[in-house]
């Protein structure tokens, strides 16, 4: 069955005076846990979150990681590097990520882009649509034209990542700006979205659409080859061996 | 000198009865020449329109065109085929060609893209803002970080087109819309750069910053290879012929 | 169950004074059904030759093909422009399409891709080595680090397609060329692999890495999308309609 | 005038036991310089090396810098994460950065593909052809259909990094390898290209056609945009500001 780890800083879920301790008191990691659990297909679903013990991503646990969720904001300096190393390695031998919301300024999110991945920001709980503008990606599939979030924090462009492979959402604001909110990449072997909407104190996680997609970009990112069993056509664990002359 | 033709369908600016006749009354095709005359670069600037002998684009014309603009709306389908085989050939050969506006539905464009370049819209005179998306790239040079357009038609997503290489523009429309408007892509060696603003009614070609863009993006499809002089390198005019054995 | 169709011109293989008559005494596409029909999964398999009414592919096999495959060399110019609209409508929505050998000349190829798709050639049954350059890709799935193949026909590049968005593999020919020999494509709802190997008087086609390849290829491009149902989310058969304000 | 930085590890060259020595005597980076100063155009040429203080690369001498070439092999790992840090920087600020050979595995490569960039290689100075894949790209101008490089060594598919903006070059290598030899990239402002040939014992800058090559690429990436020059639009600098709603 197909492993999903969901990855929660989970520190203002845990805080009495942040807003989040009410709108997530299980934290953001179970709510996202409930969301893939609503699906046809069933996944074996695991959360890790920043102050357990290497941050509940020990290399065993990665190893058996189809899919990683990552959700981030206030405390991404404390992740270490250590397990930096080791998510960056897993998603080029080709395990799926799907970065979420603040998340974009995670370390292993700006380790595979090589970019700031930077943008601009306002907290105002404002509206926010989010446009389908790759009708026929999986990640779109079941969704309107659009999806209407009626309370939401601004992203706005400049986002500064490389070029996506497919943009599948883009995002208009209440407040004027617009954002690339849904960017597919691909390195080495492993498929990487990022994924805008989600926010500590609005229950973005609980809307029906947003589940949907989080149910989709899983099936879309989980690993397509056999690449991934270590059968030596990976590129994680290639040795830089010689190789002999087709002589 | 770099020679800049630019075609217009001109068909609404010579009916009396629409409202282009007042915004544009020498026609589209003058209003963007004044344009690219305002800037640093001097260009040799030729029109050509839909309703002169071969559309005003003689194989001779379009051998000694470096970039072409074009415009067209209501009458994409008098266009004949052979003058659409000959821009694309010359496009594939290297000469630029910026596609404005409404010419998402024009032959070369479709022709070249191999999609429906399909779109929504309304127009409803509301405002535009065009956010640039890609700060380091030359058709954004010297621009804010948006450009309000304060009426304007809306085009909205999803738009048909092959993922661009590079998306420089997306606008924001107070209707609730977003639009990818500044797309880039390259087809045998011509550089192509699709750019929404422009309606025949608002006087879009008037804004300052919009013609910035314009002589900017004039600037960046220029060709960039000796390939174009005919070398036998070009793609578009090499003979599908046997090649001799490396021995 | 995925229906599959497999279009061959079907003409060296009846004219006794060609090779490929004996090589592919059935027709290229019968060989072909042979090798999709080796996997593990099964699938409705039609095939389709130019000499039939309207090619074999009138609007209704058309509308059922999940999947359809393309080989074609001599009679490019036969196939009617209406089939061809067709094809390409349907790859819009979202149906596959392989386009495999000879076929980067033909008509549906080259409306899809916009450009010349000229490359060099030299027949001269020398050893090809197709190497796997994105070895987490499902289209190489089950393959080693290359193929080699003892006898083909030769391409070579420059090969005038746009830039692919995942080139697969890239071919090393004994006489001292390189080709990309497996591009990918999307283009509209659609997915489209282009898939070098193949020839008329070269068993290429008995070759199992390569039958290998056109069932990964299938399987790759088959409708990943609730949008091909015609849910009014296709971009094909959208009206290009007015929007209402979203007051 | 355009200001040039050509780093060089500088160790080989250095070390009578290597044969280095004989072939690039007062090192690669001054070869590179001559090379450089051969064309139409005039640029400001300062080199660097591994061994210097900040290895040459003070901040002072990167914000000058408009195109940094890098050339390293044995010593990746001796470089500070302090020097990297800037040069990434940098090269999102909109410095144009070149990468030579085995500066695949240095450490500014890998931080800004965010790969391994693995690939395979044999030493083996056999013949290796350089395929121009894209003969409208400025990096080609004024080269042949392929350059061929008498004595090299060989590297191989596949070569894990992000699928490139634009692929240039191809090699064909006598041994039954290919590879993907030229490889423009965008990030943040900044252009990179990748250039495979180049070896510390084959005197691979000493070929014309390789110094065309590096000439040209210079030319191609500099900076495009007043982007640039601080005004607060590059992504580097920019602060994450709260920004006020449009109203």
């Amino acid at each position: 069955m197909t492993q999903v780890t969901i990855w929660n800083e989970f520190r203002h879920e845990r805080d009495d005076d942040d807003d989040a301790a009410a709108v997530y008191p299980d934290g953001i990691h179970e709510t996202i846990a409930d969301a893939l659990g609503e699906g046809d297909r069933e996944y074996d679903v695991h959360t890790a979150t920043l102050d357990e013990p290497e941050h509940g991503l020990p290399a065993a646990v990665l190893e058996e990681t189809d899919v990683l969720l990552w959700w981030g904001h206030e405390a991404h300096d404390e992740v270490s590097d250590a397990v930096v190393d080791r998510v960056q390695q897993r998603v080029l031998e080709g395990m799926g990520l799907l970065v979420l919301h603040s998340g974009h300024f995670s370390k292993p999110f700006k380790r595979l882009m090589g970019t700031t991945c930077n943008l601009q920001w306002r907290e105002d709980g404002a509206t926010e649509r989010l446009w389908v503008v790759d009708p026929g990606h999986p990640i779109a599939d079941g969704l309107d034209e659009y999806v209407e979030l009626p309370k939401t924090e601004m992203y706005g462009e400049p986002f500064d990542v490389p070029e996506p492979d497919r943009l599948v959402f883009t995002s208009w604001f209440e407040g004027g700006e617009v954002f690339r909110s849904g960017c597919c990449y691909r390195r080495g072997n492993g498929r990487i979205f990022y994924f805008r909407p989600g926010h500590e104190t609005y229950p973005i996680y609980e809307h029906e659409a947003v589940r949907q997609v989080l149910r989709n970009a899983v099936e879309w990112a989980m690993p397509r080859s056999e690449a991934v069993a270590g059968t030596g056509r990976t590129f994680g664990n290639r040795p830089r061996d010689s190789r002999p002359d087709r002589a």
